[in-house]
């Protein structure tokens, strides 16, 4: 196959008519249905095509999600993409469009398209399958009777038509008094019109991202951080700024320089616990940062999401606490980590002339949130329900960090072989970040672990950029401890089972790993 | 005072380190200050100082809005703007930052901002005043015992974690079961990879603008439309094309004519009942506004809101239900107005292509949607209360809207005097339409009407340009028969009251309305 062939087919202001991305996939298309590129065969990569046709990586990003959308290829993080099928699927839906829908969808939503199409889907789960992907509570500890018990006296009440109507955008009066005491608690002193209830702690990173990120505007952000706040940044078009990170959260140097380079909207941080490494701010870092922010005048999100879950160590004040906090920090924590998700409840605490937009923002975006789930949450925490559950919790997820940090020592002794995983030691939060010898791959890792029975998420999908394909995050909260104990055996199978194939080196394995390597050098 | 003075001291690029506006706040604000502007002057009109000065209208808005903020300036619609104070607020948060926040918020946010300020601020509703404001449904409907008997028996049922767990991103299953058989009802056949599960009415906009709207482009809307739908548009920097409507819905001339001159990303239309006109959509324009949907490619977000809420004459089928509707419109509808809107639940049903993009959307914006609501509704809608629910409403609502159009025939009869009021006879939903003689004011009948303990939302609100000052919305919904009744009474005597400031002409009041009616045909 001639690459070079595309050329005399597609070039860019050849045919106006069509986007030169819908030429790509028209005549690949073409090819692989007409054999002349053959089922599994291997394309080149985005790069390659992109010099070769002197089009934007974008371009070929956007005609091999498309190409994938059609079953014909398939993409491999770290092994390339290869043709799957000669025969493109045939979109079955009754409602299948006579608007050519591709060419209409905005920039926000051609990004976030984008973003998900270079995902491999996940895996189903089996019932047998241990899963140390995502991020959840566990279910054992949901307040099952006594949220049954508060609606049924709210409901009982006089006050209950508020549960009906809507609260106020700001959120309801009972929750804002509750959730203003617990941040007293945490040491966060806000006046009232500094506070926002948001639907969760994604929603507050989007009314935070609508109010201050145009287009084009540059976000600083650890790197690796929290995908969904990427995806949200990204698809407002802003431009993520990577920041490096170490295992006392973000490097100074790094965030200077890029302060110093780029006109920061914002830099976002989640300084306790951080999700995807575990990683906690030191608070000498705290206080330079918040320093920084003040010379360079930038705002700071601080995502707080677990704040709560500090499991050994000293506490450490959040930025919001600090010196100058209450001026340059927009502080977010939710409820969905330490209680529960499904209430889809959290907060912003900001200066007060950043709250009144965010309040608009919110407004515009979805009027208010659900009573039902505010008012049962204010009852719940004015009972003095929530300190005792985040005692019980803690706990038990300590006990389980400590059970997978155990099982991790266990199972992954140093063999000497060369061959070594390392990870961190978190001192609360969800997870652990494990890191395989940098020429390992997580993917295939992950290849091997569904076999044995157990799943994690692959720590490539938290980078901003570049290929890091070497990370493995570990959730150690959603299952007990004889179960972590079993995953991380099986996975310790999967990873002997996946260096075999390297190890033992068959000439044929050993190069694809080479040229897969050196691919990533390019 | 000569506003030529102005000009000396604010010029494009003179002083680049301050924005125009704030050079124009600075010097105001001194003038103000400094007493050379006096309280309850008059200040130019908006367009007068933008022509004077030669900035741009939305320069001397924001500037103005600032001045507002500042409580410096007043303005009131249909008379201008006046010197309010000498002295500006100062702000006595301690959040008070160090941060120019004015200067780092984005275009949406700013435009969201502009949007408000033009809005008097509501005046505080007393308990004796009767309120024909707002479009909520009343208390007495409420599924109390309902919902509490449901949300017993879902937590004491094996399945309660689901209560606490996330949703999946598109929506509870069983609700999303629900939702299609109810859409079923209503004539709209739709299969599940066409359906999403929303937070609201105002969130199925948000996600739609999200998916379709860039900077820039035109969406085309009914003149006056919904408030909220305008500010979301426009705070996504959209253009927002006005197209005029009559008693039937949307003009086809005016509609043809917008999408031959506009290359429109969207059409946003309530086709029954619509807000704030009550207007409802002939099915013969509904087949000709499919037929140019077609031919301009152009798709529809049909918004449903109160679909539910037909008192008489034949139901119409929806957009979606007619032939292209499956192709060209995307629907959206909720349960806020016809059951509660402390739920937050309404859904999309769209094209599956068009759906996969909202969904990813959904999840960018807040990931999904509060489990215990959904949970909560779909056991209500399975066990058929809805409909009972709907009976009940429908014939408590008729029965409202005949005491309205009672109540206005009464009080405001034709005296053929010259100052007879008109308004509309919606066959359902929440309003009713009130139009003025054309020399009127709704704004000033409101200040007159509050006097006498009776308040609604002046029509000025929706209209997406031009001063449309002479209509009133009254929502018939949310208040008893008597109460009603009792409201349009005084509603009567207040526009007597406001009628006699001008019939009664001294002079002064006269040459007044004449100069505001002037300045309108500038």
């Amino acid at each position: 196959m001639n690459w070079l062939d595309l050329i005399s087919t597609v070039e860019p202001g050849k045919d106006r008519s069509e986007p030169l991305y819908v030429q790509i996939v028209n005549r690949m298309r073409h090819w692989i249905e007409s054999g002349k590129l053959a089922e599994n065969s291997k394309l080149p990569t985005n790069r390659e095509l992109a010099t070769l046709l002197n089009v934007d990586r974008s371009t070929i990003a956007r005609a091999f999600s498309e190409l994938g959308q059609l079953g014909l290829i398939e993409s491999h993080v770290g092994r390339g993409t290869f043709v799957r099928s000669n025969k493109a699927k045939t979109t079955s839906s009754p409602s299948s469009s006579l608007i050519s829908w591709n060419d209409r969808f905005s920039r926000a939503s051609q990004t976030a398209f984008d973003i998900m199409a270079k995902q491999s889907p996940a895996a189903p789960i089996s019932p047998d399958m241990i899963s140390f992907a995502g991020g959840l509570p566990t279910e054992e500890f949901y307040p099952h009777s006594q949220f049954e018990q508060i609606v049924r006296d709210v409901l009982q009440s006089g006050q209950s038509n508020s549960m009906f109507e809507y609260s106020p955008a700001e959120g309801h009066t009972l929750l804002r008094r509750e959730v203003l005491r617990h941040l007293q608690q945490e040491g966060i002193e806000a006046t009232d019109d500094e506070l926002l209830i948001v639907s969760g702690s994604q929603q507050a990173i989007d009314l935070v991202t609508n109010v201050f990120v145009d287009p084009g505007d540059s976000v600083l952000l650890e790197d690796p951080s929290y995908f969904w706040a990427i995806c949200n940044f990204r698809s407002r078009q802003a431009r993520c700024i990577p920041v490096s990170i170490d295992k006392n959260g973000i490097e100074l140097n790094s965030l200077e320089n890029a302060l110093a380079t780029h006109r920061a909207k914002l830099i976002y941080l989640m300084p306790s616990f951080q999700n995807p490494t575990g990683a906690t701010l030191s608070l000498e870092r705290r206080m330079r940062i918040l320093e920084l922010a003040k010379q360079y005048n930038v705002p700071i999100l601080e995502d707080n999401f677990v704040g709560d879950l500090r499991y050994d160590g000293d506490p450490l004040p959040t930025l919001r606490a600090l010196p100058g906090g209450r001026q340059y920090v927009i502080h977010q924590g939710t409820f969905s980590k330490a209680l529960c998700p499904g209430l889809r409840l959290g907060w912003l605490v900001a200066p007060s002339e950043v709250l009144s937009r965010l309040l608009l923002a919110k407004r515009v975006s979805d009027l208010s949130t659900n009573s039902m789930a505010q008012i049962t949450l204010a009852q719940y925490l004015s009972a003095g329900l929530y300190g005792d559950h985040l005692e019980k919790v803690r706990s038990a997820y300590k006990n389980r960090r400590d059970t997978m940090l155990g099982a991790l020592s266990k199972w992954f002794r140093p063999t000497g072989r060369g061959w070594d995983a390392r990870w961190s030691k978190p001192e609360g939060g969800l997870f652990i970040w494990l890191t395989l010898p940098p020429t390992l791959s997580a993917r295939e890792l992950l290849r091997f672990a569904e076999k044995e029975g157990v799943t994690f998420s692959p720590g490539d999908l938290f980078f901003l950029s570049g290929d890091h394909k070497e990370f493995v995050r570990l959730c150690f909260i959603q299952t007990s401890e004889p179960v972590i104990e079993e995953g991380i055996r099986r996975l310790s199978l999967a990873y002997e089972k996946y260096l075999q194939t390297i190890v033992d080196v068959s000439a044929s394995t050993y190069g694809a790993l080479t040229r897969t390597r050196d691919q990533v050098l390019i």
